[in-house]
């Protein structure tokens, strides 16, 4: 509810893509719709359509990822966006009143959207409240809170695949705790009706109460893949881990890394997702992530498309909304 | 007049842009006028004019400065140029010489602007001497010298806001001394006709025979904002001072801060200018920042069209001058 | 054999630019014809053509440059293209299979040529054999085995000044044995049928058995300039060198720089290079860097040409043979 507010404007359109949280189950679908559109840009000769020709996209980064910046880096500039990088040392902006300042200084400047990364839950959300009205802020992962783009890339990879959502069980392997994806991705599937989620792993990488996000718990990896249609592992984030959380990677990969004989307890036409990068021989065998199972490298190309979809909605979205608010 | 020698080509046309010295008051306002055209060209929704359409701007930053980089970059990339940023660890090119050869080098590349930003005093003038005719060179901060695209768009605020320059009392409150933009607004102001220029600060802040520049000195901060229409406070350049020029913030801020209650001693409809980015509860209390007689957010904007119309106007001169210098 | 497998395509035309070893004399006329086409492009007003427009061009830097990036980025958006720059940590991808992950992911986020650097040798060659089908990839240089867009500008440079190749003398001096620059040059020399290519160095820096790439060995400069049309100087790699190789950069500027005196022994119409950048006393004197004989800022501009007629030449021909391929 509070996410709705901030999300969308009066009319209910989307204006900026902050959370998974608080948008309804056909504006998901819109958005799953309008990506459809530019799956074919990126295998074109001239892979540019001038959506957001004379649009200035400024990508800030107060936590370093050269991956997710280059999804949305391409992603602008093939909408025709004019693209600024700015890479903020997190030291130099502790205080919350210069954050803003440098928020307001770009405003100034007639930037039009932020591409937020944070390695602070609700960094993204506390940069949309404070924005003018005209500016808009897509939320490119937020410490383990969400990273919601790499969610409709999840669902839109799945919905080509296998059609409808609500036949499917689909499981999430893995570090659900410190993963932003996993949030997400959990709000995605359950907004779009999907028959079962489940989440496999050691009770030291789930999150307490996670059962009351709607999703089955498995600790035993062949159990929870039993009949699935769809496996998202996850990236073992070995950077957030505090302590001792998991044995050691060989014993990880024991317990829980996929491979071709855990892969066979799921439904033979299952699908396999990893966020990337995978560490091979930890979550995942490079057998299965190479394998005719795995959609791994679909993914990075409908995450363009999602990208450019949601850039060049919630920018078409602009206007209307500037006129009411202004 | 040297300066004049290097900014102005044989027909007094603008060539470079380096300092205000040098130029008169007809140029500055020239460029004033002209910069009118761009101030709406932020506010549409296609931000993007194609003046300098396949010409190479060249950001030589020999000191970083991330925000200066920002505006001269979007500037650039309106006017539809490519834009190369280049930043130049200055320990590497000690020698005047491999500067000179890096110099032929862009040129050889066909760059055909220099935007220069060094911790050294008079570098942009050195690199305007040393560049081939066609090459053009904007000044966009060097040592304490000058920075005369900030004090352009401070002219520009004043105008908007003021219209004559004639009848206006303007004063400039802080670090003059270490203030590269304070030079430059000097001169600026004063080359415009302003009716009186005064600089307030303490003692050790401030140049020495600063009253040859045509200023008066004061001291008292209420005693010198008495009357004025326009106020530019200056960003205390910690970085800058050697020694103890400052007994403490806490106390330069009860001195020189800029308050509610100090402001009360200027003219009612005074404005308040900031180069930024603010020391807030420094130099300038919170209050006055974002209040009503603030203008500093506008200066970001009209900073952005001050650069556009400095970088069309020196290029579009680029013709006539090489035909007389080849 | 080995490399034209990897360079050109089943029809013979160039898909890959890796190594002059491999490319038949047709092929470099062909690519020294087409980049007269754009020799013409620095020198307009706009320096944009479209042949590359909507094609994504990635700089893949594992090895910081910021000379040679600049001149590939600027070729590439001057062909209209996209540039993504990404600089990668050697230690990062230390194992072979992230290194191919990383292609895989950017082949799937559709980029259409990798432009590498790196600091082994044979690493744009490993690239290559592992790119899907219609990916291209330019060598920016590989350890100090070969840099062949910098010995095709030469050869540019020679045939601009001196015509048919045929009846030349060229002489490369200086640190052959560390320059990736002096292997690619001499097989384009030879392979371009030369009269006579001579290399001069002192033992210490000349490769083991290099007469057996079909050059005359020299130990003396004046002898082994006597007569030649072409000098290349070499820069002196003093990053690459282990160990105490020579005595003294004074004592190696009395022996092997290049000076007006020693430069009398060549012919009256020498022309003399250096790919940059130059070390002004160590291998070569002002006098001659910046005399009458000197084409080194001819080859910075060259380098343009050559790099976009290479890219525009190797992404034109990637339409017929994806065909193919697939």
């Amino acid at each position: 509810m509070r996410y709705r507010d901030i999300q969308l404007d009066e009319n209910g359109r989307l204006r900026h893509f902050l959370s998974i949280e608080g948008l309804k189950r056909q504006m998901l679908m819109d958005i799953l719709d309008y990506a459809e559109n530019f799956i074919t840009v990126g295998g074109r000769s001239i892979k540019k359509v001038p959506l957001l020709r004379g649009h200035t996209v400024t990508n800030l980064f107060f936590e370093p990822s050269t991956r997710t910046r280059t999804t949305f880096e391409l992603a602008a500039k093939r909408l025709s966006a004019d693209v600024l990088n700015i890479n903020i040392n997190t030291s130099a902006t502790t205080k919350g009143e210069s954050l803003l300042d440098m928020l307001r200084n770009l405003e100034a400047m007639h930037c039009d959207m932020f591409v937020v990364r944070h390695a602070q839950s609700g960094a993204a959300h506390f940069i949309a409240r404070h924005v003018a009205p005209h500016i808009r802020v897509i939320n490119a992962g937020d410490g383990s809170h969400a990273h919601p783009t790499q969610a409709m890339l999840d669902m839109f990879t799945i919905r080509r695949h296998k059609g409808e959502f609500a036949d499917l069980r689909v499981a999430v392997v893995g570090d659900i705790l410190h993963s932003r994806v996993a949030r997400s991705q959990i709000h995605a599937l359950t907004t779009l009706g999907v028959h079962e989620v489940r989440v496999i792993g050691p009770e030291t990488l789930l999150p307490q109460r996670v059962e009351e996000l709607g999703v089955h718990v498995y600790h035993h990896l062949p159990a929870g893949l039993e009949g699935v249609d769809v496996i998202i592992m996850l990236r073992l984030q070995r950077e957030r881990m505090q302590g001792a959380l998991i044995p050691s990677e060989r014993e990880y990969f024991e317990l829980y890394g996929l491979t071709e004989e855990k892969l066979a307890f799921a439904k033979p036409d299952v699908i396999v997702m990893h966020p990337g990068p995978i560490n091979r021989g930890v979550e995942i065998s490079s057998e299965v992530a190479d394998g005719p199972r795995s959609v791994i490298l679909e993914q990075v190309s409908n995450g363009i498309a999602i990208r450019m979809a949601i850039m060049s909605m919630i920018m078409g979205n602009r206007f209307g909304s500037e006129e009411e608010e202004q």
